[in-house]
This record gives C-alpha cells, structure tokens and sequence, in this order.
C-alpha cells in the first residue's frame, strides 16, 4: 500500500472522457524463424499460464479518505491485460495505425491495474506489433519505454525472458524533483498544490520581467506569450489519430551536417515545414510563428553523467517560406533558449516550465482565458537503444511512441531514436486535426526540402 | 437542432466511466453463397463508398445554455463509426464474445453521433459477425433492435439494401408516457425531474403501504423491499463481459406444456436454477429468493392491439433446491403481480415502475442506502422476428441484446426470440461477476433439469 506522489495524483485529476491520461508505444516485431502461423497466439496463451505480473504491474487504485494508494489487485486477471488482436485484411500499416488510434482513444478501467498490452498479428508483411499502454499515475512515457526495453536482449537467440509484467520490480529511477509522497487529506493535497504552484512564482515573475523585456528587442528570444491562437490549441474530443513512420537517423545527420546546425535544429525543422503546410492546407497558418516546446539535454560537456534537462520554447518560424531561413530562425530560437536557462538552476528549470504548463492547463480546463497558451505543441526527441533488440528471439524493427493529446494540445509529436532510425509518432485528437496523417507525408517533404537546399 | 427529451437527458446525466449508457446488439450472419474471403472488407468499403448517414445516425450532441441538443455533425466521419475487425484465431465463439465484452466496456466519443459498427470476420465456422452500440439516449434497446431489423429483408435474392444508418428516418415512435422536450434550463430542467418523481409518490404510498400491510401474509407478493443483498448489487466497475447463446424455443415450450406454465415462467425458472448455481459456487447464495424485475405483456386478451406493457417483481425462489417448487413459486408470484397491476391504469405502471427504479439508481449513485435495492436483476424478454431474415443475401443466424450493467445492477439478462429460437444475452461487471460466462452452462443445466423433472 503506496500513496500516489503528487505529481502522479494530478494525471488522475487531470483525466477526463475527452483526455485520457495514459501514454502507449507502438513496437514492430519480425517473429523468429520457426514461429508458426499461431505464433501470437501462443504467445499469448504461454503468457496467460506462466507469468505473474509483478508490481508495479500487480496494483490497483485505491482510495482511502480521499487520498490515492497503489494496493495489490488480489482479482488480478491477466485476460483484461494482455490481449491478442488480429488486423483485419488487408493488414497494411494503415489498418495497424487506425487500430492503435482506437486502442489509444478510451479510458482505462481504474477498477484494475492501469495497463494494457494487444499482441497483433495479421500484418500483410508477416511482422507482429505490440501496442502497450499504462496511465501517467504508474510511469511516464519515458519511464515506459524503457520497462518494455528491459525484456528485451542484443542476443537473438536468448529465449526464457519474461515480459515487462512479468520481471523483477526494477529499481526505482530517482526524480529530479523531490516528491512528496507521506499520505495527505485532501485539503491538504489541494493546499500542497497550490504552495508547491506558489514556490514558483518569483522565478516565473522573473521570466515574465524578462519576457516583456526582451519584446521586440531580441527577435531570436521566444516569450510565453507569443504562441498564436492555432487549431492545435482548442479543446479536443475522445478520439484519437496515431501516425507513425521510421526515417534513416542518415538523412538528418546529413541535414545537419550541410547546413551546420544540430541534429535536434534539422528535427525541428521539417516538424515546422510539415506543420506549416498541414496547417496552410487547411487555411489556418497563423501569421505568426508557432511556438514549440522542446524537452532537451542541457548538457554543456560531452559527458554522460548527469540527467540536466529541461524544456525550451522553439521558435518554429513556420511564417517563413524558405526553408533554410526558417531552420536558422529555429536554431537561432533554440540557443537563446539555451543560453537563457544555462543561468538557472535544475530545480528553478523544472518549476518553470512546470508552472508555464500548468498555467496552460488549468487555462484550458477551467476556460477562464482560452485563447491563450505558452506554446502550440510539444515536439520531444528521446534517445532509445543503439543496439538491435530481440524478444525471446523477435527482432525488433522499431517501436513508436503514443503520447497524449490534451484540452489545448491537439497534438504531440514524440521522436525516438533506435539503431540507426529516427522513429516519429504523432498523435492528435481526430476531430480537431482532420487527416493529420497526412503529416507523415509532409515531413519527408520537409526532410527532401533540407536534402535539396 | 432538437432538444433532447427528460428521460433521454437522464441517460447522459447517469453515465460515468464505470457505467457507460449504451446498449448493444450482436448478429451471426452466414454470407452469401458467392462472397469471397474479402466479404467483410468489400462490404465496409462500400459502406464508406456509398451511404450517407441519416437523422439520428447523423446527429451530435450540442449544448446551449447547459441543455443538450441533437445537431447535426458538419464533420460526419463514418470511418469513425464503421469498423472492420477479425477475430484473432481460432476464431471461436469464446474469442468473439470475449471481443464484444470488450467493446462494450468503452465510452464513447460524445462529440460524435453517439453510435458505432463493428463488422467482424475471422470466425471459425466462415460466419460474421456485427456488433453495433447505441447511446441510450438515442435510442432505447428495443428501438435500437427494431432498428437494426430495417436493413432486413425476408427475401434472400434482395439486394441493395442500405444498412441501418443510412435508411430513411424512421417514423418516430410514440412513447407511452409523454416527455417534456422544449428547451429548459438547467434548473427547470432539475425541477421537472423532482415535480415527475413526486407526482409518483401517491401511488408509490400506496403501494409500500400494501407492501407493507402484505407481508408475511400472502407468501406470494413481492414487495420492493425483500431483494436480499447479493453480490449482484454492488458498485461495478468499467469492465464489462458479455455471454450469449441461443436455444431452441420448442425445448422451452415444451417444459411449459410438460409442467402447466407460460413459456415467460420457463425462461425465469431456467434463469433463477442459473442464478441459483453460480452464486451457490462463489459461496454467495442469499438465503432470501432473488428478485427479478421482468418488463411483461400485461394484455387480458389475445389481441395485438395496444402496448400494455408494465414490470412485475418475480419472485426467483432462489432458496428452493427442488425445480419443480421452485417453478411453481416463480408462476404464483408473477401471478400476483400481474393481479395487482390489473387494478392500476398503465401511466402508474409506469410511474410505480419507475419511481422504484430510480429510487435504486439514485440510491446507488449517492450511496446513501447502498444496501437497499428494489431488485437484484432485470430479465427482459423481448418478442422478435418470427420470420428468418436476409441483408443483401447474408442470414442472419442469430441476433443476441447487448444490455446495461450499472452500479446495484451488475448484470443483466435479456432473452430475444428469434424464427424457432430464444438467444439470451447476459451482460456483467467483468470483475464484480467473475466467470459469469459459466452462467451460459448453468441456464442449459437448469433446463435439462425441467425437461427431466
């Protein structure tokens, strides 16, 4: 019996019909050389006999004078976990991104465990897919890319290994911010929340000096009150959309390397190209710039140690037309960012961008101003394995982030990384953002752009 | 733009993650003599081509001024609502129902029309499936089953039949209590609520007034305050499962014949050994009978003519281990109540009924009684088609309902006649109910057990 955190609290509070609060991924598998035609099956049905979830993947909500614990579902049930999905014909990649889009969509039972995984086969290419997904109150998006990376082996042919449910509880990952986790009332909680909010201010207070500062004098530094009014920034519905596509990490490591700028700049860059020409489509580009905001290493060595990241506001210049002019407006966004929070601590980093976010948020929840937001989209770009990988001798082909769509961010574009491929996943609520699909389209467009510059 | 009437809005007003209020249908079809293995996918396709959704099916929820309104969807998406899934292998019954279990337990989008296909193939035996949902407060079940029927024909040779969505609107049928459905606000909206539920309190005085004056005298009657407190009457949670078989209606008639009862009595004695079974196994057996709520025919001749349809509380005789006791019992307390709601004109029917329904919603829903119910179960039985029916050439082989399980309700039991068949359908909280599937055994074992008495 575990109480939630606070962070962890908020993504329940946070959750309504239209905006689950759960992250996926999407991993494409070739089965090994003698899987049979039931492999899946099998799979599934060895699964359902031999494992035994452990925790965290073992508990339940439960509530106790208001306040949310983890307990263990003693009702535990696999069958409502784990579950075999065959694609219908003709089993293209279109059927497979359509059904994840639907998986994606509902709510989780809070009665059980909040996990689910669907084994799939029924590719047209003979590939299996396996879309997971777990609630942001259990593990966030990273945190759950990693767990299903910890059943998986360089060695192709090492067998036995358990699925993610299933091993050894790993070792808690320290937070950068400390969390509160003793048990708390209710009012309490509201009143933590709130001093945890107020902390923040003088540094926001700060920010927000130096944001009505720098108006107009600094064309390179992005406030958090320049982001346009876009259709990214309304309220969304239940429905989701997911699109998924790999890109040789090759051809943006070229990018980068013609034009001088950062593999992370090149990323952002025909992210910006494809969402100005998705948006013009539909006649709403705004005259201003998008604003992205971009988790990212603020790392100033080369060493490993240490976890400094933070988050800065990009400058998409989607208002510019030329592509090279526009990748160096990003870049140059992106180091003014840099250089900006280069002078604050982790902890001030963290309560502001928290805060920034959390203004949005509350903004669209309660509608009290909502036609403002600090930023249009969050695109983020996380590092995966370099390494192939094998379940119980499955390669891995690729694995594909689901992140969440929210009131006021329609949608999210989350890269990863895996061997020598970029791996992009977007999703967006499917009503807001009609044929968002379509962006797969214009980002290799985007990326020829850079190529033929 | 239409307004939603009271009763519909209730069905809104009732709805929560745990307790979603649509209801469901699921039809076995066998396909034409010259369809190809892409049946299923032609026929979405064609669907996507060719048919353009009509009022309902084409309406979505708006609100003004807090109350809801029907409009239509400018950005009607059938992709959104026509679905084409298959069945994972083997492709058994098991793996279908378990599917629709699933299914079932979602929300759905409010943004959209509160309505969804799912074309399935991949079973075994070469048939198809079709599960359809419905909000409630589109729709209630038995217009939604009449509604699906549309698309049908006795003809098996018909073709170019459009399905269901995209039929001419129907004729709206005139519901036997007038509704309220000029646009009120939110607090008139709240007072006609209470002024409806108090203009019932006479007749429902009256009634606990005989329920009390009764008891212990006439071992016969049931009143709304005997259902013992079972398992059956907890709070649920958002996991549904569904089970569903059909028999043949000669073995029910004949159990009536052999043991001088209605075919309605045979269906709830089957039903009560059923019960009887499954909560003896989970050590969950009350020592007072169960209570059925059974909507029933209540005409006092063989006339088609009019819609005298009212609820009797059926004694279950749950605590009786002999069948044929237990038969008799459940014919004597049907009886009864059929003579009691003789002497009442169909509005207070009506209105008894209902009080005493949403006295055990609201019961649940506030919780301040929660072990009091009126009921601990609804079985419908609901007339169907005598005639075997074809859409576009596929026949239909069976066509089982897909109910609502609520908080107090955890499940619920709805049989359907079909040509020479009775299809019953139970739908159950997946974890208050576990391995309700067995019941599908038990109601066979139940009627073997009168068929050898």
């Amino acid at each position: 019996m575990k109480p939630l955190s606070l962070p962890d609290q908020m993504f329940l509070l946070l959750e309504r019909r239209n905006q689950p609060m759960h992250v996926g991924s999407l991993m494409l598998l070739t089965p090994p050389p003698d899987a049979g035609p039931d492999y899946v099956q099998r799979m599934v049905e060895t699964f359902e006999k031999a494992t035994v979830a452990q925790s965290p993947f073992n508990q339940r909500l439960s509530y106790k004078l208001g306040v949310p614990f983890w307990v263990e579902d003693k009702d535990f049930d696999l069958e409502a976990h784990v579950q075999h999905l065959t694609l219908p014909k003709p089993g293209r990649i279109r059927e497979l991104l359509s059904l994840v889009g639907k998986l994606h969509s509902g709510l989780m039972d809070r009665a059980k465990p909040l996990w689910e995984c669907y084994l799939i086969d029924g590719i047209e290419d003979g590939r299996i897919a396996v879309y997971s997904r777990i609630h942001h109150a259990m593990m966030d998006g990273i945190a759950g890319m990693r767990m299903l990376q910890k059943s998986f082996s360089t060695d192709p042919d090492l067998r036995g290994v358990a699925p993610f449910w299933a091993l050894e509880k790993p070792k808690r990952e320290i937070s950068m911010v400390e969390q509160v986790t003793k048990p708390i009332s209710k009012a309490a909680r509201l009143a933590a929340t709130m001093k945890a909010q107020a902390a923040t201010w003088p540094k926001v207070s700060t920010e927000l000096v130096k944001s009505i500062r720098s108006r107009g004098k600094d064309p390179d530094f992005v406030s958090v009150f320049q982001a346009p009014k876009t259709i990214l920034n309304q309220r969304i519905s239940a429905s989701r959309r997911f699109a998924a596509q790999s890109w040789q990490l090759e051809r943006f490591k070229a990018v980068s390397q013609r034009h001088q700028c950062t593999l992370n700049d090149a990323v952002l860059a025909v992210c910006a190209s494809a969402l100005r020409k998705y948006l013009d489509e539909l006649g709403a580009l705004p005259a201003e710039p998008l604003v992205a905001m971009v988790p990212m290493s603020l790392r100033r060595d080369d060493s490993d140690a240490g976890n400094q990241i933070g988050m800065v506001l990009a400058n998409l210049a989607t208002q510019i037309a030329d592509p090279l002019e526009r990748l160096a407006a990003i870049g140059r966004s992106v180091q003014n960012s840099k250089t900006r929070f280069a002078d604050m601590t982790q902890l001030e980093i963290m309560n502001y961008v928290g805060t920034a976010m959390s203004i949005s948020g509350i903004n669209m929840a309660t509608g009290i101003a909502p036609t403002w937001q600090a930023f249009n989209i969050v695109i983020s770009n996380v590092p995966g394995p370099r390494q192939t990988l094998y379940f119980n001798g499955a390669k891995l082909e690729g694995i594909y982030p689901v992140s969440i769509a929210m009131d006021g961010q329609a949608t999210n574009i989350t890269v990863f990384s895996y061997v020598d491929k970029l791996e992009i996943g977007i999703i967006a609520c499917r009503r807001t953002l009609p044929h968002m699909q379509r962006l797969l389209k214009y980002l290799e467009e985007g990326l020829v752009e850079l190529e033929q510059a």
